[in-house]
C-alpha cells in the first residue's frame, strides 16, 4: 500500500509527520509513503533519520492550511497547492491508496468532498471513530460531520458502519445500535424515534436497538450510530472524563505518601490505561462515505500516532470496505 | 425545614429510605421528615433504629409507582394514593418544604407537573444536576426532561441555572455556557447556533459562550445548558466512562502482583475518586422550573445517598432559589 501523508497537519508539523513516516516504514506499516509539503523543509528533516530512502518520497506543496482557515473557503480558493489538497489529490489520482492528514477535520472533510466526492447515493459522509471499550471494537459514527441529521442519513451511517465492521474487523453480522437516552423504542428525540422505526425494517442491518452512552463503552455492540452533534459531544466528554479522572487521581496521590508509593508500583497499569483511552492509539478518524480512503489524525498527534494512522489507513485500504460500500450504494437506486 | 420523602422509590425500597431518613435526622440534615408509604411496613422498619421519633412522621400511602409504569399514565390515573404522588402533594399543600423521591425520573416529573405545575411563564421544566468537575460546582441542565428543544427553552434553562447558581452557591454573576462541539459562535447544530445568538443579547445572563464536554468537566463555568437529549447522553457517558476506567484498572491490576500491592496502598485515593464521581454524593437532580422544590434521587441510592438528597433538598428550599425564580418569571411578560 502507498499512503499519501500530509506533512503539515499536526500542531508541531512537520516533525511528528516526518518521524512518524520513518517509523511507519521501519515497521512496515505500508510499502511507501508520499510525504507532502514544503520540499526543502521535509528533505532536510528526513536527513536526520536512517531509513530506506526508496520508500519515502517527498511531494512538494508550498502552502499550509492552518487551523484558523475557514474549512471550505480555504480549500476552495487559494489552497490548491496546500499540502492537504495535494495529499487528497495524490489519492484521487490513484498515486496513493489512502490519504492521511492531521489537519483540521473540517478542512480535510471539505478537501475530500470537493476533490474526491461522495460514494454515489451516499447523502452525507460521516466521521467514524473507534470507541475505547472494555472489550472488542466498536465503531461510532457520525462524530461531527453532520450536526443536523435526518433519519435517512442515520440509516446510511448504519450501513456504512456495518460494512466497515464487516470488512475491517471481519465480523459476520455486526450488531448495530442507535445512541439514545433509554433502551425502549419510544425513547429519545424525534430523530431517534424515527430512525429506530426505519432501522427495524432496513434489510441486511443487524439492528439490536437503542443503546445508552454508558452501555456503548462496554463494547458489546459493533456499531453505534448518532447524529454528529451528539456524537461529538459524547466523544469529547469521554476524552474529558479520562483526563479529569487521571488528574483527580494525581492530585489525591500527591497528598498521601503511602498512596504515592502505591501509585508508583501500579504505574504500568496507568500507562496501559492511558494508552487504551488515548485516541492516538486508535489511529484516527475515517471519513466514511467519501469515495476514497481518507483518514484524519488528531492535531496533537506525535510520531507514534502518525505511524498508527498510516498503518490504520493501509489496513482500511486493503480491507475491501470501500469497494463493498461503493457496490452497495451504487446499486441502491432508492437513495439520491 | 420539613422534607417529604417517598419511601418507595429506590430499587431496594423502603430500606435505604428508612435508614436514610434516620441518618438525615441524626445529622440534622433537616428538622423533620414526612416518610411516605405503606404505614405498617415503615413503622416496623423504623423500630429497628434509635432516633428522635418526633422528627420522623409516617404518612400512609398504599400504592407504589414502579419503574415499569409508564410515567404520565401512572400518575394520572390510578396512582393518586401512590407514595410518589402523596409525597408531591404534601409539598404542594405546604406541609413540607420540599419533596424527595428516588422513583423513575419521568414519573416524578409527571407527578410534579400535574400536581404542582410550572412556575408561571416557564415553558418547560428542566432536570438539573451537578457535574463532577475538577474544581467548583457546575450545574448542568437539561439532562433529560426535554429531548426536543427550541432556542427559547434553552434561554430559560440558562436563566433557571443562573438563578440557581446565584442563590444556592452564592455566586455573584454565574458564568453560563452553552454545550457545543466547538467554541466559535458559528459551531453547532441549528439549535445551538440560534440559542447562542439569543443568549448574547439576553439581559442579566453572564453568557461566556460555547463549551465542549471536556472543558465543562474542568469546572470553570457555573452553568452548562443543553437540550435534554444531548445532556442525558453526556451524563450517562460520564457515568459509563468512570465505571469503565475503574473496571479496566481493576482488570489490569489483577494481572500484576506488584501493581496489586500498589493498588492496595493507593486504595484511599480510589475511594475518594469513586465518591467524587458518584452521583449519589451530589444528592440528586432538581426539577428546575417546577413551582416547588422537587428532587429526584437515583434509583440505586443507598441510605447515605438518600440522606444526602434530603440534606440537599433542605438546602435548596432555604436558598431562596425558588422564590427568586418565581419573581423573575412571573414578572416577565414576554414569555408564555
Amino acid at each position: 500500500m502507498i499512503i499519501a501523508l500530509d506533512a503539515f497537519g499536526t500542531d508541531h508539523a512537520p516533525l511528528p509527520e516526518v518521524e512518524g513516516a520513518v517509523l511507519a516504514i521501519k515497521e512496515n506499516a505500508c510499502e511507501k509513503i508520499l510525504l507532502v509539503g514544503k520540499e526543502e523543509v521535509l528533505k532536510k528533516e528526513l536527513e536526520k533519520y536512517y531509513y530506506d530512502t526508496n520508500r519515502i518520497e517527498v511531494i512538494n506543496a508550498s502552502q499550509v492550511v492552518t487551523m484558523d482557515d475557514k474549512a471550505s473557503s480555504s480549500v476552495r480558493k487559494s489552497m490548491k497547492d496546500s499540502s492537504l489538497v495535494q495529499t487528497i489529490l495524490l489519492h484521487k489520482n490513484g498515486l496513493a491508496d489512502a490519504a492521511v492528514s492531521a489537519g483540521n477535520t473540517g478542512a480535510v472533510m471539505a478537501a475530500a468532498l470537493l476533490n474526491i466526492g461522495r460514494i454515489k447515493n451516499v447523502m452525507r459522509p460521516a466521521i467514524s471513530i473507534h470507541l475505547p471499550t472494555l472489550k472488542g471494537n466498536t465503531v461510532m459514527l457520525d462524530v461531527g460531520a453532520n450536526v443536523d441529521c435526518t433519519p435517512d442519513y442515520l440509516v446510511q451511517f448504519a450501513r456504512l458502519g456495518s460494512l466497515y465492521s464487516q470488512f475491517f474487523y471481519k465480523i459476520d453480522q455486526p450488531k448495530v445500535a442507535l445512541l439514545n437516552i433509554g433502551e425502549e423504542s419510544v425513547k429519545g428525540n424525534e430523530l431517534a424515534k424515527k430512525t429506530y422505526q426505519l432501522l427495524l425494517v432496513e434489510p441486511g442491518i443487524n439492528f439490536v436497538g437503542n443503546i445508552e452512552g454508558k452501555e456503548a463503552m462496554k463494547g458489546e455492540v459493533n456499531v453505534v450510530i448518532c447524529d454528529g452533534f451528539v456524537g461529538n459531544v459524547m466523544l469529547k466528554t469521554l476524552e474529558g472524563a479520562a483526563i479529569s479522572i487521571f488528574r483527580m487521581m494525581k492530585e489525591q496521590i500527591k497528598k498521601d505518601w503511602i498512596a504515592k508509593i502505591g501509585a508508583m508500583l501500579s504505574f504500568p497499569v496507568y500507562q496501559y490505561l492511558k494508552k487504551k483511552l488515548d485516541h492516538s492509539e486508535h489511529g484516527g478518524a475515517l471519513l466514511t462515505g467519501i469515495n476514497g480512503t481518507v483518514l484524519v489524525a488528531h492535531g496533537s498527534s506525535n510520531a507514534i500516532a502518525i505511524k498508527n494512522a498510516v498503518r490504520f489507513s493501509a489496513r482500511i485500504a486493503e480491507s475491501g470496505f470501500l469497494e463493498h460500500a461503493r457496490e452497495f450504494f451504487e446499486s441502491s437506486t432508492s437513495q439520491t
